[in-house]
């Protein structure tokens, strides 16, 4: 088993860099506390035995030599940027976790024929950059490298200018390395673990998105003096949409889910009817035929609506990945690791993204979850305990050891 | 007839203060640019042969003597505010319409029994400092001095600071003033006339309004790992209040409104169920049984609404007046006035809240309302036509001249 008290120490230690307002983290991608947290996983690593390699993405590469010069590394990791408002330990037990699988290995004098390489993916969260998952999508042939440098942030800083001015631009072509398999522990970010009672998520799939950016234009009037016959309400079109979105959702179960997070009224004055309601649907389930089935659906009814009412629609995909099957071999390894080790477990799709679901496309691939309070996630309020994040570490390095041959 | 082309160079000189970002205007109320405004004002007043008075909440009173020193005088008004992407005409022509009443007159040689006040309240708009029309509510008894001087703009700062800054703080008493009669020009705001093709409207009531504000507390999860089943989402309530608000406005007509301008999702990111929705409903009827109905059923269909998702409900007012009819015989004399000058016209209900909304319950007061193209209005694109416009005011000026005794 993993030394459990240095984990829960190392998560608190990163916690400090870049912290938040109300307990959390705020330590977004290619910021100067970015910098600082890599410094200290890179010191951390090093003094595990560890030598880093950095790619032009900026994501690092912590090696541990195996024994078999010809084999294949397996990959273990996640993130360690967070949002603006985001927790201590979203991405980052997934990196400190792999660390600390490494430093038990250390303790307990365990060599393997695969070389391990932790790894911490660059700009998971898309928060400061669009999309998520850039690093390991450009890792995966997702992006071209031209696309993800021209990336900007709210102030026009590009991806490429940011990575430079931090020094953590590597010279690895990206996507060069080959991977013997990738594993990735990530809190599950949703309820269902917690609600069950169950230690151990074992990650069978994760579920294909789109995000849909609607844009409906109105006309912009005056609440008061407009009669009702005579209003072109995009804020009534808008209503429709959400509640057809609900019910599309809703027809599609089991596994499926659609909601709107991010709404902008223009000019959003009280009394001025909107010239313009511009939001994002999320749609995301694990079946392809599913997915698509929603989206076209989606974009049908809404065209049919706004039709109704005079309102203009349009819609652009600023989001999207195909639903991932996790590689069974792997995925059996989660589930008899956690069996062995007697925590409770159940199979579970993944609802949230993941670098993973990238790396899937190009090595055999899965995930490990564990829960976390509420369910809540993206927030700073995020918790877990220092028993489940013990639980999925121990889980993680049973079954990287069973890949990565002792 | 008045003087169509010196009201129309009136209106152009005005709107190059504090000139808006499109061809409007930006001259919030107790800015600087408000204050050059009103310096303007003065100097084309005092040119006029009038002299100014100035109320302790900033509003300027013009006056041109009367022949019967008892006589109460009759005041002509609206406002020089505007909104932050406001129009050239939207309370300027009905201030500057007054003052070109008084030169026609001072032109033709006219003397009346009745002095003539041409009238600039402050903060018509309430777009810096909520609620609108606050200098004519306290005038008319509604609200408190201590109530108006602590509302704040968004920077903290207060009205009663920012109206010393500008150096328009006057000394007389607000409300001390006795009015003979009030009467208010004004664009519609709205679509009718131009649609009816009406030169004027004989405003015969105002619409009572009620700003409801709601806020909907849902539980802040990740769009993606969230299942249906585990959601409380605010933003679905949201779309079936907005859909609710819109059926009861078409189950009260004809004569109702209700619609919704403002609205705010928390935290507004694309993978985040908001925490919280926050939105006003604007509904308004001329009718007080209808709005009383109106308010009543949205509340308690709300609420069920809410309750059936588990969502929290809360409805603050943050905006109210209630119908007013205004009064018969001066709503004679302005329509008298269109007859007789040949003006095409019809009687209308003012869609949105005036200044002679407040004034009417302190003295007789009607309002004359003229086109305004697509109805468009708290736009920089707000415009009318210079025939409009002095049709508007050749109307105001008999109607004006009939009260006041020639
Ligand atoms: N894990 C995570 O929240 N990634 C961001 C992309 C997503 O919304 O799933
Ligand atoms: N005339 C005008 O738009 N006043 C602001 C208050 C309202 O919304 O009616």
């Amino acid at each position: 088993k993993i030394n459990s008290e240095r984990l829960w120490d190392s998560l608190m230690e990163m916690a400090k860099v870049g912290p938040g307002v109300a307990g959390g983290c705020n330590r977004q991608t290619l910021t100067d506390e970015d910098a600082e947290g890599r410094k200290l996983f890179q010191k951390w690593c090093e003094e595990a035995g560890m030598t880093m390699g950095v790619d032009a993405m900026g994501t690092m590469f912590m090696t541990r030599e195996g024994t078999d010069p010809e084999a294949l590394p397996v990959y273990v990791g996640s993130h360690l940027d967070t949002q603006p408002t985001g927790g201590k330990y979203d991405g980052v037990l997934g990196v400190l976790g792999a660390l600390e699988a490494v430093r038990t290995m250390n303790d307990l004098g365990i060599k393997t024929k695969h070389p391990i390489v932790v790894t911490n993916w660059a700009n998971e969260e898309g928060a400061r950059f669009a999309p998520a998952m850039l690093a390991s999508g450009v890792f995966a042939g997702k992006h071209t490298m031209d696309y993800a440098y021209a990336r900007t942030d709210l102030e026009g800083k590009t991806y490429g200018e940011e990575l430079e001015r931090i020094g953590w631009k590597g010279n690895e072509e990206v996507g060069a390395r080959k991977m013997h398999a990738y594993y990735e522990l990530h809190i599950e970010q949703g309820p269902i673990l917690e609600a069950e009672g169950k230690d151990i998520g074992v990650v069978t799939h994760c579920q294909g998105l789109w995000w849909l950016e609607f844009t409906l234009t109105g006309k912009e009037a005056h609440t008061g003096s407009t009669p009702m016959a005579m209003r072109t309400n995009a804020g009534l079109a808008m209503a429709r949409i959400l509640e057809m979105v609900q019910e599309v959702a809703m027809d599609h179960q089991p596994n499926a889910v659609g909601g709107v997070g991010q709404m902008q009224f223009n000019p959003n004055s009280r009394n001025v009817l909107p010239g313009t309601v511009v939001f994002t649907v999320d749609i995301r389930t694990p079946s392809i035929e599913k997915l698509t089935s929603m989206r076209s659906q989606i974009e049908e009814r809404a065209a049919a609506i706004c039709d109704e009412i005079g309102v203009g629609c349009s819609v652009e995909p600023v989001g999207h990945f195909d639903p991932v099957t996790f590689t069974p071999e792997l995925v059996s390894n989660v589930r008899n690791a956690a069996e062995k080790l007697g925590y409770s477990h159940m199979d579970i799709v993944s609802g949230a993204g993941h670098d993973a679901c990238w790396a899937a496309a190009v090595a055999p691939t899965t995930m490990i979850m564990c829960p976390c309070v509420d369910g809540l996630s993206h927030n700073e309020a995020e918790d877990i305990t220092p028993e489940w994040a013990a639980a999925g570490t121990d889980v993680l390095m049973h079954a990287v050891l069973e890949t990565a041959e002792i």
